[in-house]
């Protein structure tokens, strides 16, 4: 099969697919460029179709593993390439089951809108043995997230979570991270798992949830400066806490 | 002055602002938004000319400080901004003059490309108080940097390092960031000033200088994760090695 024109039925149902509603709708999104459509692979997603100019040995990897082949002239990967400068292959897969909630030591994205702010901190608790939560914010399976987590949502799927209680409920302790007024992160002894919350860029933590932690955390940083990133701040504090300071 | 035209000849030089060379060549670039037109001026960087349509508080601050005004339509506001969304006001400054390399912990940026991850490192660096040194990469005046670094370059702007020996003869030890076969950030201690260098998001920091390093750092991750964002690991870096543990 080659395809060559962007009027294609099949590769407009792709393009679709850079909109939120369309990947609920479908529970498919793409994985852009080598690095995604390998991740994706080591992570036991395969796409169930793969578009591509140049083939190669990765076209190759997911047509043995059962994704089917599209061969596509140079516009038509660029028109279902959500980025710049697309890159070969494009891969569209189905999302997978939800995760569920665990009782370890978690870090709780509420309401970040940044789609590279959500993929950091889904690629730095993952790095760091975190399982990541996100309430509200940016759509962890669309593209720009995928990329900023460098694949590891495949690997590591962030889990989504739909309130407050629900962290209590699978036995975790909430803490909030805020601008001001919280304990060192080195200074927290924890015996049973945390939830780390933090909040939005602008607004933080909203304040109905800050009030049902017992512990705020605070980052000390220098006084003529604002804030932290709140993907950085969110790193700075799961290393800071360390996955080994756990109580089993 | 009420300009609608975006076919203005003052309107197509500010445009041309958003080019790398025209910046360098004019030393001007651009402050997009309340946020950065508002460090600028805290950071005593009075903007030259202000682009608004709806004027202000912060607007009549500018002029107040010595700023031109120039009333704009919306789309020609909307044809001097660089992001999709144009917040009001636009200032054009006059880059202030390159900050000199200080003896005094420093985290240096080798040949980071992605200009979310310069400014992120430079805001980590100032919240962090770290000085800021750049070899290569990202243009730190370019406007994606400005709003990365929520303005932090305009306060505590980054020092531009042409070679790794200018590092040498600030009396700065070298330590580079490597992927493994470092020490753990939180085993150094330093008795005198490090120049902590971050590497390329793909290639990390060249060979030819990690071979000049006597000490390499490494954070520990996960096996199964390839490694972090380089802004996120510069910030772990940075935090872990602490301002506190320096001998002055």
């Amino acid at each position: 099969m080659l395809i060559s024109s962007t009027a294609n039925e099949r590769i407009k149902a792709v393009r679709r697919l850079r909109r939120g509603r369309e990947r609920r709708q479908t529970s498919r999104t793409l994985v852009e460029g080598p690095n995604l459509v390998s991740a994706a692979l080591g992570a036991g997603v395969v796409p169930v179709d793969v578009y591509t100019v140049a083939g190669g040995a990765l076209v190759a990897r997911c047509e043995a593993a059962g994704s089917t082949i599209v061969e596509v002239s140079g516009p038509v990967l660029e028109a279902v390439s959500t980025t710049v400068e697309p890159q070969d292959p494009v891969g569209v897969i189905v999302i997978p089951e939800p995760a569920r909630l665990e009782t370890r030591r978690t870090v709780v994205a509420v309401e970040i809108s940044d789609p590279g702010n959500v993929g950091t901190l889904i690629r730095s608790a993952g790095a760091l043995g975190w399982q990541i939560a996100l309430i509200g914010g940016a759509d962890p399976w669309s593209p720009k997230v995928l990329r900023a987590s460098a694949g590891v949502q495949l690997s590591h799927p962030a889990v989504a979570v739909t309130s407050f209680e629900q962290l209590l409920t699978a036995g975790l302790r909430p803490v909030a991270a805020t601008v001001s007024g919280g304990r060192d992160p080195g200074s927290l002894e924890e015996h049973q798992p945390i939830a780390l919350l933090i909040g939005n860029e602008s607004h933080g933590v909203p304040p109905v949830m800050v009030e049902r932690c017992e512990i705020l955390l605070t980052i000390p940083i220098a006084q003529n400066v604002e804030s932290l990133n709140a993907a950085v701040a969110g790193a700075i504090a799961m290393f800071s806490l360390g996955a080994g300071k756990e109580s089993e």
